[in-house]
Formats: structure tokens, sequence, C-alpha cells
């Protein structure tokens, strides 16, 4: 059997047939028009996996079950899509449109989640007991997968690493609350801090390769800085390794998965952020004489979408 | 089949025959020899539920595993206790210890994750898909179960709750760490919150109480005063409910378990704390539309270390 994943971004769709392995077979991509109606979306999604499906050498009975990731979230029960901001989609009934125009079993998760559970069948998790994948973008995700299975809560709202409170009355978050990881962890938490800093600091080396706009200052620029040994740079992410890794040792303390992997576009970083990270982490777990989380990079990038919502019928 | 618990606690043992159901057939209590090596301690135990069983229906062929509840660490998988406070154990091979005298096989865990494993099994969260326990005693300690099953975590250093950074930078903890939920959570948070604004507030009903020594406050004490109206009961109990239900939203917006239940010393303040935890809690719940754990008082009190340390072996 093959599985049929869906990655829903906010400018584009990609699709893909994905064996049982995890491994693409067929894969393409659609443009997302953000003017049509959810209902129309969804049918296009429906039609374009056909068509996919058409041009491979598989046919709709090889098909075991089809999966979708979205940066939203969804009721895995009823299949409908509670909400996805990009989309501007809320309370949309994603299974039963879908189904109308290719009827299999439809599951939808999380996009973090899916991308965690693609790491977990196919990429640096492949294997492992138990894992929790974080990304570390403009916010921060999260994504469980337990003893090879998906797991986003009894209710369906788990995962949401980027929402967990690490500081108590800390920087003001944009769901309401005060001090979420993501207000610390995140590519926006690495601007934010280097923003402050650089009007002191015009000596930057972040000043030159933002050409003084500091709207034009992004992660990689300080990581970049922080790399050469520019101070602002050192301080920003001296500081960013010493959150994360304190979010990191909150989920050893608690869930204690065999491996967590970091993706997202501030672990494009790489060794420099790895190293500093597998460091820092030790410091904060409670037994100090006790093994921890293996700490990894995600490595399947931008495919991990598509595999990872394939996989979701396979891992339920 | 029946099982053995064995609750070691400071200042004794209690050990039980527990049923498939997780109901106590039979039980009884032997006190904890400080003095005495581990070996001779351990032995002991063993010999005690030896002879409970003789004294019971039951035979050695009845019993299917012995479970074992400590205030401290174990290793899964070797049967090693890897500390234990209480008894000032470290590196103790209990399971080897054990089996010479009884020869079944032992499961050994943390006293909050057996607890937890007890209201799982015959307590207030039975039949839930998925559960989280909190004890808010001197210290916070945690209990996991998911699926049914113990959730320890891969290297058996889960569900240390308690030690999950809640304020990054915040007060000191025991442990080395700053921050810890321990340190904002446990009656001892409320002791200390209590004694900080005592000075300042003679008139305190607290200060009639405890006779005017500070050092004789307690978080019942404190509590007490809340509920009669007594301004710094109130204000700390305020500060008290606000914390605990930031550290209950996190284990929601993570796991999002079925049911968290709440154990140790601080829940004996009963629906005056449950009704105002229940109250906070949605307010750092990220989705506002989408239900999220229900959120319980245990009941199996003093029982539940010998129920869920005997039920360890039926839920590995």
């Amino acid at each position: 059997m093959v599985y049929i994943g869906i990655d829903v971004g906010g400018t584009g769709v990609k699709a893909g047939i994905v064996d049982e392995a995890g491994k693409i077979v067929s894969h393409g991509s659609m443009p997302t028009v953000l003017t049509d109606t959810p209902d129309k979306q969804i049918s296009d999604m429906a039609r374009f996996a056909l068509e996919l499906l058409e041009k491979s050498e598989y046919t709709l009975e090889d098909v075991a079950s089809v999966g979708v990731g979205v940066p939203g979230i969804a009721d895995q029960k009823t299949g409908e899509i509670i909400f996805c901001t990009n989309l501007g989609w809320h309370h949309v009934p994603f299974r039963q449109i879908f189904q109308r125009v290719l009827d299999k079993p439809v599951y939808i998760d999380n996009d973090a989640t899916v991308a965690g559970l693609a790491e977990a069948v196919a990429g640096v998790s492949a294997g492992a007991d138990s894992s929790v994948f974080i990304t570390l973008g403009t916010g921060v995700g999260g994504g469980i997968v337990l003893k090879g299975k998906v797991w986003s809560g009894f209710h369906g709202t788990g995962s949401e690493i980027g929402h967990m409170i690490l500081k108590m009355d800390g920087e003001p978050c944009t769901c309401g609350n005060r001090g979420c990881l993501e207000r610390y962890c995140s590519a926006t938490a690495i601007i934010r801090m280097a923003r402050e800093m650089l009007p002191d600091n015009p000596d930057s080396s972040i000043m030159t390769t933002c050409g003084g706009d500091l709207s034009k200052v992004n992660a990689r620029m300080v990581i970049d800085a922080a790399r050469t040994g520019d101070p602002v740079g050192e301080s920003v992410f001296r500081r960013y390794v010493y959150y994360l890794s304190q979010a990191i040792s909150n989920i050893c303390n608690f869930l204690d998965p065999e491996v967590i992997v970091l993706g997202g576009g501030v672990s494009n970083a790489g060794a420099f952020l790895l190293d500093a990270v597998r460091k820092e982490v030790p410091k904060y777990c409670l037994f100090k004489d006790m093994e921890y989380a293996r700490i990894e990079l995600a490595k399947l990038g931008a495919d991990a979408g598509m595999i990872g919502a394939a996989m979701l019928g396979q891992r339920q």
C-alpha cells in the first residue's frame, strides 16, 4: 500500500505519494489561491492528489489513506479544521469536502506534529521509542511521537510546546499569556534581542549586514555574527541557547523521550547550535548520573511535511 | 492472579496484596529501620510480604509480580535503586536482593508515579485514556499514565514535574536550578510566601494560629486563613492558584492528557483549591474553543502507594 501526504502551506500545497517506509515515490506542488473558498481549495487539493496518482504507477486501490498537515489545529474525530491562520480557515469540514472528490480515510494534524512524525519514520529519530520534535521558526511548534505513534493528546490540543510558559510574568505573547517559550526560543526572539542591543552597539557587524536598517535584521544574520565573534551576535546567541536548553530540559524532566529533534529555520545554524545546546542542557536535567534524551537536528527538510502527513494513517 | 505492592516510606513500609482490579485484599505495615543495611532492609521487606501472603488465602503461585514505590529513582532495566534520599540508599540492587527471598518479577518506580497509576487503575482517573498526577507536598512530584500504562520515560527519569522550570531565573531550587515549578507549587512555597508577608501583617489570623512563631506556619494554616478571608491567606492562596494553574496549563498545552489529578498534602484543601484552579487554568490553555483536561482531586489517599506499586507489573 501507499499513502498520500498533503502539506498545506501559506503559499502552496505539496502532495506526495509515500511508501510504507516513508519514502516519497512521486510528488508535486500547486499554489494556494487564498481568494478561493475553503470548499474550492480543498476540492482542488483532492483533484491534484488524484492527478498525481494517475501519473504514477499506483491506482486508488493502492492508497491506504490520505494525511494532511496544516499550520493550525484540527479535530481528529470530526475531520474538521478548527482553524488555520494562514488560509483564514475557521471550522472548515476538511475531511468531508475532501472525501467528496477522493474517498479514502483522511487524517489531519498540525504541521509540526507531522514533521516530527516524518523524522520518527524516515528521519533522524527513525526507530526511536519516543521523540519530541521542536520547530524553531517564527514561532515554536512541537510534535510528539510515542512508541511509534503520533501523540497529539486526548483532545487533540497537545504538543503546543511554544505556548508552554517558561518565564511566568515574562514577555507578552501573541496568545495573550506572558512568558511563553516561543517568546524566548523562536527566530523572532533572536531578532527581538538583537534589535534591543543594536542601537547601543552601532559597531556590531549585524549593522553592516542589515544595511543599518533594523527592520531587516533576521535570525541568520545574528547567528552568523555570533560565529565570527561579534559581541552582539554572541550575547544574543548565548542567551538563546540558555533559554532553549531550559525548554529542552523541561521536556526531558517531564516526558523523558529517547530523542529530541530540532527543526525549523533556526536549526539551519547546524552544529554551531547543536553543540552549544548539547553542552547546556545537562545543567538543567534533574538526575546528573542518568542518561537523558539524545539531541539531534532534523534531516528531512522540506520533504518532512509530505512524508509525515502521509504516515499519519499508518501511525495512529 | 494477585499482585504484591510495597510502599516504601521514610518511617515505614506498607505491603498489600492487590487483585486484578486494583483492590487491596490484604495489607500490613512494618517499620523502616534506618540503621539496617539496605540488604537487611530489603530482605526484611520480602520476608514481610511472604508472611502477609501466608496469612492470606493466596499462595506464591497466585502472585503475578511484586511492585515497589520508592521516594527516589530506580533503573527499571537493572532493578537498581539509583537513589532514595529518605533511606540514604545509593545504587542499591533492590531487585536482586529482594528476589533472593521472594523470586517473582519485581518492578520499581517513583512514589508519585505509583500513586498516579493507582488513581488510573482504581481511583479518580480510572478508565481514562491518559492522566497526569501531581503531588503537591513538601516538593512536587508527578506520575504519567498513557493508554493505561505507566510512562516514566525512555531513560526512566520522566514525570519530574516539580523540576520543570516555570520561571526562568526565578527562586533558587534545592536541585541547583532556578525557577523550578516546585518552588511555586509546593506546600513549601505556600509557607515561604506567608512567612514573607507576615512580619508586615501582624494582624493576620495566621499569626494567632502559629502562636506568633513563624517557624510553625504550615500550608494548612495559610489555606484555612484564606477560607475565612484573612488578607495574607487570600493573597498567598491567590498567588499559589496562579502559579499552579500555569503549571497545569503547561501540561495541557504540551501533553494534553484526559485527566489531571491533584494529590499530596495541599490537595487536602479540597473543593476550595479545586474550584479556584478549575477557574484559572482555562486562561492559559492555548485553544479557547477546544476542550482540555478534566482536573480532579486524588481519592485513594494512603492506599495509593500499595495499589499503584502492585499494579506496576500489570501496567508496563
